[in-house]
């Protein structure tokens, strides 16, 4: 078998078989296949596509590209979320702890920020001690012991995405929806979890503009799921505004934090939820959809989803007062408002202008190695829909820099649109896809 | 500018401009853009194509890889011509020496063979003792003191082709008209040429194998030539059937030998006069086409083509004497006829099939380090449309390895095919473009 017939076999529009990806993958994580080959390859399907039995059998060879993970030991049924990523999309740090706290399992490898959006790792991270590099041992004792664990990508984990990932990022092969589902989902197969929800984000901050192109990449991944034998849920939700009031890294835990507490913006409430409840009824602590949010708001109304929480911080080498005391958390020198220019209504957020507004602040990555800044971020006053009068503040910008300050200040400005009459607000939890 | 941005532009469908196509082919040459990126680019050209204008940049680009040929000192015009290559498609060899002897300089740098097409490089060493690897100095002397120099690629000579040519072939990039149309005439244009016949050969033996696809090459081909202020022609011919009698090194040069001396089967004879006559004309030898053909018909019947066919072999460095004595070629120590297997006419020859099992009986390369048996070949004796009685030869073999012979042998039997009717002779010249 070569490379090169496997290129053009899918350059022409045909279906590789199992024992061609298996070739393929192993070949090029051995570094056998050089990335020339690997780099016309992914053109290929970028153009092409890939089937659902393809889409299964990379994922599944990218999966076994390095260690699984033996989660068997664990009693409780495993469940995992993963978010296809936005601004303000914090929903983790509610949702592992709550369904944790319910009896269902959370072993939860999650990603830092690049670009516009934010990452779970970035997040906890701003409390201070909090270690997300746990080794696997650590990792499944957590699991054992109190049920969820958050923690990075390890190095023996999915090898061959790594790879892949890298060479798609410099050759402008990321924009694959077949790639993408592959790619998240070999790694959260990885986990050796039982279930899995997925939040697939549409709209203007998210990676999949259109619902529609949001749809497919989720039906692709529930399909991967299903071929896998796990149980795989996908709801497509809104991304055309932030999520939540707060963006940024300590100020996203203190809005998580209120969320645990009972209280925190209704949009952010909502989604918790619906999420939390899809991994409960994954997890069998619910018999049906409606069972599993009572479930969720009663162990965050006793307190014991809070609880969980601190657990996770305190086994992670985190400082669990910052759950009673947010001064605790980095908090930046500066605030400033940012006053509307107009009277009317929010028309239209542009989300990633807004999330790149972020990122120059010091709150994301614009590269890779871009050291993050974890107290600065904005609080969101005004959403899409809501009135507003001129000189009417908009958001409050937390900074510590003047000059990224008046950057950011600029681009957000610049993310506001308004209108005269009342604009529909955008649905929330647009589908649900199983 | 970024290479994954021009990746990305022509992914989407954009037209890269001049500045772009300059970064891209001068980074890649010097080795600071990598393959993996640059495959990822050729994909997308795959699928994408190239307008005109990005041909002429890319072409442009890549003739200026490596060092220019400068033959401004050579006083003639200077005119060369290119095939696309075909089984027994020796034109060249008379050619050059009729079209320098009419006083038109023929400056030709030729290939060698690969799969089953054959390469003028390799009848020419044939010749005991000729050398096709001069130097740049000793071919303008040549082309000073004689008019004419047939000699292989040079290191110093688009370095940029070479690469990409390369990256190509493992990356199933190959068949892109716009790429090919790039490789060839950068390279011909780095010759220093004033104007340029191309043969554009189509058919079942040919890499475009319709002629669609054929006149779309040409087309290119000659617009690019255009654009870069060269005067360029292409004749569209049939490559359904081998050119000529003979097939295999040595058997083409003497079948060479014998159009020089005024005989050789009518469509070889007949195309040599077509493609020298055009040459003549860009050389402002003759006034016009007809006037062309007198010209060339009259410089082989003076014997004075035959005559710098002799010169061309003693500068380089070859036994001219092979010109009288046949028998001072390398010749096979077998020979054996394949007889028809049917009466009727033959209703086709699959010439890539027939190429391949001359591949294998030893006249040409599977791969780019297979050696060469300058002996061995065949003589072709029914050709499409030809009647024939079963047991009557339909070809001669001439080969030095049984094992090899059989496997030809097998493979030229499955290239013929019979019909009762008599079918079709395809028409040798299909169009001219210019």
């Amino acid at each position: 078998m070569r490379a090169v017939d496997l290129i053009r076999k899918k350059r022409d529009g045909g279906e590789l078989t199992n024992g061609e990806f298996a070739h393929l993958i192993r070949g090029y994580t051995a570094g056998e296949i050089p990335d020339y080959q690997v780099s016309a390859f992914l053109m290929a399907v970028y153009y092409r596509g890939m089937t659902p039995t393809e889409m299964a059998a990379m994922t599944e060879e990218m999966r076994h590209s390095g260690v699984v993970m033996d989660l068997t030991s664990i009693g409780a049924r495993k469940v995992d979320k993963h978010s296809t990523g936005g601004v303000g999309d914090k929903t983790s740090l509610v949702l592992a702890p709550a369904v944790a706290a319910a009896g269902v399992a959370v072993p939860m490898i999650s990603g830092r920020g690049l670009g516009h959006t934010g990452g779970t790792l970035d997040k906890l991270e701003s409390i201070p001690g909090f270690n997300v590099r746990l080794g696997p041992e650590r990792f499944k004792e957590m699991l054992s012991g109190i049920g969820v664990s958050l923690i990075g990508q390890t190095a023996d984990l999915v090898p061959a995405d790594r790879k892949l990932y890298a060479l798609r990022d410099v050759t402008a092969t990321v924009e694959s929806y077949p790639l993408i589902a592959a790619s998240i989902m070999s790694k959260k197969l990885a986990e050796g979890i039982d279930g899995l929800v997925l939040d697939v984000k549409t709209g203007n901050g998210a990676f999949m503009r259109s619902q529609e192109d949001a749809e497919r990449l989720a039906r692709a991944m529930v399909g991967i799921g299903n071929s896998c034998g796990k149980k795989v849920v996908a709801l497509i939700t809104d991304m055309n505004q932030p999520l939540g009031e707060y963006v940024g890294n300590s100020l996203e835990v203190i809005e998580c934090l209120e969320v645990l507490k009972g209280r925190g913006p209704a949009d952010l409430v909502s989604l918790c939820e619906e999420l939390s409840a899809h991994c409960l009824l994954l997890g069998e602590a619910a018999g049906n959809i409606e069972e599993a949010r009572e479930v969720y708001r009663n162990i965050v109304a006793s307190g014991k989803a809070l609880e969980k929480f601190r657990e996770i911080i305190r086994c992670q080498d985190g400082d669990p007062s910052v759950v009673e005391d947010y001064r605790r958390l980095p908090t930046a020198r500066h605030w400033a408002a940012l006053n509307s220019p107009e009277s009317g209504f929010i028309r239209e957020i542009d989300t990633q202008k807004a999330g790149i507004a972020m990122c120059v602040l010091g709150a994301g990555r614009e590269k890779v190695d871009s050291v993050i800044d974890p107290a600065v971020g904005m609080q969101v006053h005004k959403k899409t829909g809501d009135s507003v009068t001129r000189g009417e503040p908009l958001c409050t910008l937390f900074y510590n820099d003047e000059d990224r300050y008046q950057e950011a200040r600029r681009l957000l400005l610049e993310s506001y649109s308004f209108s005269a009459d009342r604009p529909m607000r955008p649905a929330l939890i647009k589908k649900v896809i199983q």
